[in-house]
């Protein structure tokens, strides 16, 4: 059985992280699928999809870190030929990935206490974010 | 047909890499799967799944790369809010990320000769680690 | 339902970054699956798949930032004991990862406009590549 739904997330530009847990499990709830996997796949290259223990701690820190191999005013030959200001953005999306695999038990993610999945927005503008959420199993 | 299990490991702490190709491999083999694929996702927010050449070089390589970006010894301000010491664990775990997907073929996992399946502890303190195998197939 | 095929490419080595979008939306076209997820894997452990916009300023600003964690003239102990000079590729390409999941919806991709599914080749020398696509779905 496959069921597809979307998560629509407005976000508020650089570095902002969203907990998607609560949708992404109101999805699988909806499916009544037990055993399987849901995927979580963010639309646009400029935006990622991992797990993170979700507090404002962790949010700073992430960012932080990757201020460091792909910093936001560094020199971009992305942005020499677009003249747009986002070759980091690009970056570190691709790094972390758009896409994450969770598997499904009696119909629950099988996430830790302090494991959520969140949307980590890298682009610097506020962007409307669609989250391609499929639900796979029995 | 989906099949769920778990492989449970004992990690040594901060930097222990552990290759868990052969479990994951008898796990698929139980299943009598012949196509499809496996899903490797380890709960919790301070360890990560993914490929590498198992070897001891390697094993000191890649957290070596890893303190440039997230050093163990760096601020963070998920230390500052919770007053422990592994904010570098979370920041490196979720770049890696939790999850990794191996299509299945005539049974067996696709992988390189030198491409195992690790699990990556970046916590600082030895973890009883839950590892979930979940196959879908045919 | 299940199917796998196999891509094949050549690199030319370092750096180079392979679109692989339209070799994988043939595939799934191929299997007439409406609904789904498609895998895509690297088989070796020195390349990576992810998604980023495929253009030559992003071609160069990839690596440029992987150069930052792991550099390709750095010390690598995995250079030490085998002989080799692909160390950094082996890091570059654990981080990244060897796998992407794409969800389907009414049999394509699920990706933005500007985004496209890559191959990353990490090694120092050209390769063979083959990325196994396995398509589930109904």
């Amino acid at each position: 059985m496959v069921t597809h739904r979307e998560i629509r997330v407005s976000t508020v530009g650089q570095d902002d992280l969203i907990d998607l847990t609560d949708d992404v499990a109101a999805v699988v709830a909806s499916t009544g699928v037990m055993d399987g996997v849901v995927v979580a796949f963010v639309v646009g290259s400029t935006a990622a999809v991992t797990t993170i223990e979700f507090e404002p701690g962790l949010a700073h820190d992430l960012p932080a870190a990757l201020e460091l191999i792909a910093p936001r005013h560094g020199h971009y030959e992305h942005e020499a030929r677009w003249h747009d200001d986002n070759g980091h953005s690009h970056v570190r999306a691709s790094l972390i990935g758009p896409s994450l695999t969770i598997p499904l038990v009696k119909g629950k993610l099988t996430l830790g206490t302090w494991q959520q999945v969140v949307l980590f927005e890298c682009d610097t503008r506020p962007r409307e974010r669609t989250v391609i959420v499929q639900v796979l199993g029995e």
